[in-house]
């Protein structure tokens, strides 16, 4: 029998996802595994799975195909035709760029990226700067492409390809208001928590207890180690695809909950991708809704759910028995207090959850600036400098803890840092309804019982793959529209506790 | 400036480099770092990549460019012309076989080896008959076509794949002598041995610490761990490329010599990968000269330089050291011993140097005898038993330990086992070369100095790539044609000692 149009849609796609799951498994590898020298190698490898990929997308038998199933819709089910539409989404993503302002690109945020590193390291701008500004003279026409194809303003095209539908205005939406409180909010928890400062906890533990013990975590919260594994790298991330997942973390002899909390962040990741139906795997309609959401689910089991006290009477016990620990620094409480310490500082990687959309903001600022050619990559230091300095009262000694701190614009990933602050205000929204949904949730996280949580975060978040837009999927799983409010109740409550 | 035919398909052939090399470490990860539960959406990713080179191979792209750059071969350099030849071998191979026989050989071998993992652990061949028998039916169509289309005996056709230009005429002519010799030989070398046992070994040995001391003796050969790796894997291999070269062994808790040795054995082959000429690396003329060399390369560092009282002398304090040990049963002359024991064994991959090319012998005919219908697959256990018993005096218990211990068969791998015992042999004979060219050779192992070692061998061997014939390589480097004479000289002065 011969396959329609729609299957022969879905083999076409299944390929793609084997080219881009194989380079996904590969870029795990350089990360955590490959031999320093062998990278040249490894771009080539990667080149020849991105040029496959992009040619299988933009060939002239998926158009064909493409037509025909949209032609021919009136038998597919509702998921069918929603991959239809995602099929056709990627696939005008790939054709609106030009293939040689695609490897052009990639040939200069290759060399961007080298010359950040060396930037960073001699803490000297100047080094950076021509490189950025290649980057960015091409990103240019690529955005104004991709702006042109899309029917969508240059900025908010790159903003699409991270997180679909996501926009300047819903983004200048919720950015406003924590601007608005924000800075007052900074202020009064800073004074309120040094009232009452934590104990600190001195010592040194060893990377090996810390590894036990986040595999202990991982297994409770339900990570699948049938498919997947936890290794360590210099910054964590989750790589692989559902499936075969590689999550990394980084641990420090002298800080056992820094590198647990990333782990809880990148199984939070995880488990999204988990959660994302088996059986629409390898098909655009399978994935994720975009990085704001990836954020949400991610900041959700770090920060809502890894840094509250019922959580932390689940793990008080365990850090007694992985490090051989006791005493009044030890007790769930001033481990709380540990964990939501609010502090000025520089670094967003390192930052607090209160002021962590400070530093977003900022860039979300200054890339669109920049884009627009409002701001001169040359001028960039000083601008981030003086701004950091009014928002935060902290002021960078350096370049490289002010603008070359972060990797994201020397490869080019323009319009990613919104999704950061995003999907804390998602994961905001969805804690107070999942909170309202499941009353019995402090008592189930206390006693180590996470399957009422993802049970509730399949339903609502997980199991709509990418049926639906990022904004439905807000409003269908907690009955409004997104908005900062639930955060700021969640953050105010959390923060402002007397 | 357009590129000519021969600068096209240099490109075409990087191109089919990049996804072969990724193929490789996918490969690795499978064996080494992917959960177990991954191995769906891996069999996916490879096949997507072995499609991709299979079309690349076949393309009409690539037959325009052949025919155009044969006929244009003037202005080419000699490996240059080497290297269309070897490109035409490749599309030869690759289209003499339907892609439906690729795939339906791809999805039988899949199907037979998961079947041989069952039979093997229930050590019952029925389990597995049926399944072998599709094996070889499909092989047997791919044999007649292959050796159609190159004009070689089917059995030939498969070898080839392996080892190019390598035939049973050839090997018969090897194995004829070795199979006359070895009988008298074993059994004269088991009297001498049992006259002076060595001294055993016993005690527990960190695979910690024995990794340490394979990763110092590594390093003392020249392995280039800016460009590889060593990891542990069920069984020991060596993945990866040239340029990202992943080996692996496996270490026992009880036995500190033998996953050195196995060290020592992939070390061989990542050094003959290493050697080729990095200047043709990705193209075909870059390629080793097949798995016959290959394996001279590894046993010539394991056997004949590793099991050696100078390489020992370099090895006894490292031993010293790594263990804490010592005493009679560590001394030079005790640990040599230890080393090249010969016993009368069952399983292949344990057997010592003298006995082995018993076991290649066997399963050559064997395979020779199926694939030619004088076999049936169903009367495979009582051959291999009775002959093995006639030809070494042990009688497998069970199939595990006899007809089921090897993973070939199952996979589609006729046409390989006699690359070990030629491996061997040509080993053999270059060692002979290469003492004669390289008195201080003795000096240089004790001395743990393996430059000089590798200078020949790369000025031999290595820097042939594949411009020459297996049968020229093996003349250039040692002045004759390749005989079992060497070997068994070399053989016979060791083991035979007074």
């Amino acid at each position: 029998m011969a396959l329609t149009p729609y299957q022969q849609l879905e083999q076409e796609f299944r390929r793609l996802h084997a080219f881009r799951s194989a380079a996904s498994i590969l870029r795990w590898d350089s990360a955590v595994m490959m031999p320093r020298g062998s990278s040249d190698l490894r771009g080539e490898q990667l080149a020849a799975l991105e040029t496959e990929s992009h040619a299988l997308l933009t060939s002239p038998r998926v158009s064909r195909l493409l037509t025909r199933a949209e032609a021919n819709s009136a038998g597919l089910e509702d998921w069918q035709t929603a991959n239809v539409r995602e099929m056709r989404r990627e696939r005008e993503h790939a054709i609106a760029t030009p293939q040689n302002l695609v490897s052009r690109l990639a040939k200069a945020t290759s060399r961007a990226e080298i010359k950040w590193i060396e930037a960073k390291q001699k803490s000297d701008f100047a080094i950076f700067a021509p490189h950025l500004e290649e980057v960015v003279n091409l990103l240019r026409d690529k955005a104004g492409l991709l702006g042109k194809a899309l029917n969508l303003d240059p900025y908010d095209a790159l903003v699409d390809e991270f997180s679909p539908g996501m926009t300047s205005a819903g983004i200048d939406a919720i950015f406003t208001t924590l601007g608005r409180r924000l800075p007052g909010l900074i202020q009064e928890v800073i004074e309120l928590q040094a009232r009452r400062p934590p104990l600190e906890i001195a010592g040194r533990y060893a990377p090996s207890k810390q590894r036990a013990l986040a595999l202990e975590v991982m297994k409770a919260v339900g990570f699948p180690f049938e498919r997947g594994r936890l290794d360590e790298s210099e910054h964590p991330f989750t790589g692989g695809v559902p499936g075969d997942l590689r999550i990394t973390t980084r641990f420090s002899a002298t800080d056992p909950l820094t590198g647990l909390m990333g782990v809880l962040h990148e199984t939070g990741h995880a488990m999204y991708d988990i959660g994302l139906p088996e059986a629409w795997r390898g098909q655009p309609v399978g994935r994720d809704r975009g990085m704001a959401l990836q954020e949400s689910q991610s900041l959700l089991l770090e920060m809502l759910i890894g840094r509250s006290r019922p959580f932390l009477r689940y793990l008080a016990p365990l850090l007694t028995k992985a490090f051989g620990v006791s005493g009044p620094e030890w007790e769930v409480e001033n481990v709380y207090r540990l964990l939501i310490r609010v502090r000025r500082s520089l670094i967003r990687v390192d930052a607090d959850e209160v002021t962590y959309p400070v530093h977003i903001v900022l860039r979300y600022e200054l890339e669109n600036e920049i884009l627009k050619g409002e701001l001169r990559v040359k001028d960039l230091p000083e601008a981030w400098n003086s701004r950091i300095n009014d928002r935060l009262g902290v002021r960078p000694a350096n370049d490289a803890e002010g603008c070359l701190q972060d990797v994201h614009w020397a490869v080019g990933s323009f319009g990613y840092f919104p999704s950061y602050a995003m999907g804390a205000v998602i994961a905001g929204q969805l804690y107070e309804s999942l909170r309202a949904d499941r009353p019995e949730l402090d008592d189930e996280l206390a006693a180590g019982q996470f399957a009422g949580l993802f049970d509730w975060l399949r339903q609502n978040v997980h199991a709509a793959g990418a049926t639906v837009s990022m904004a439905d999927l807000i409003r269908n799983a907690t009955g409004k529209p997104l908005s900062a409010a639930a955060w700021l109740r969640y953050v105010e409550s959390k923060y402002l506790e007397e």
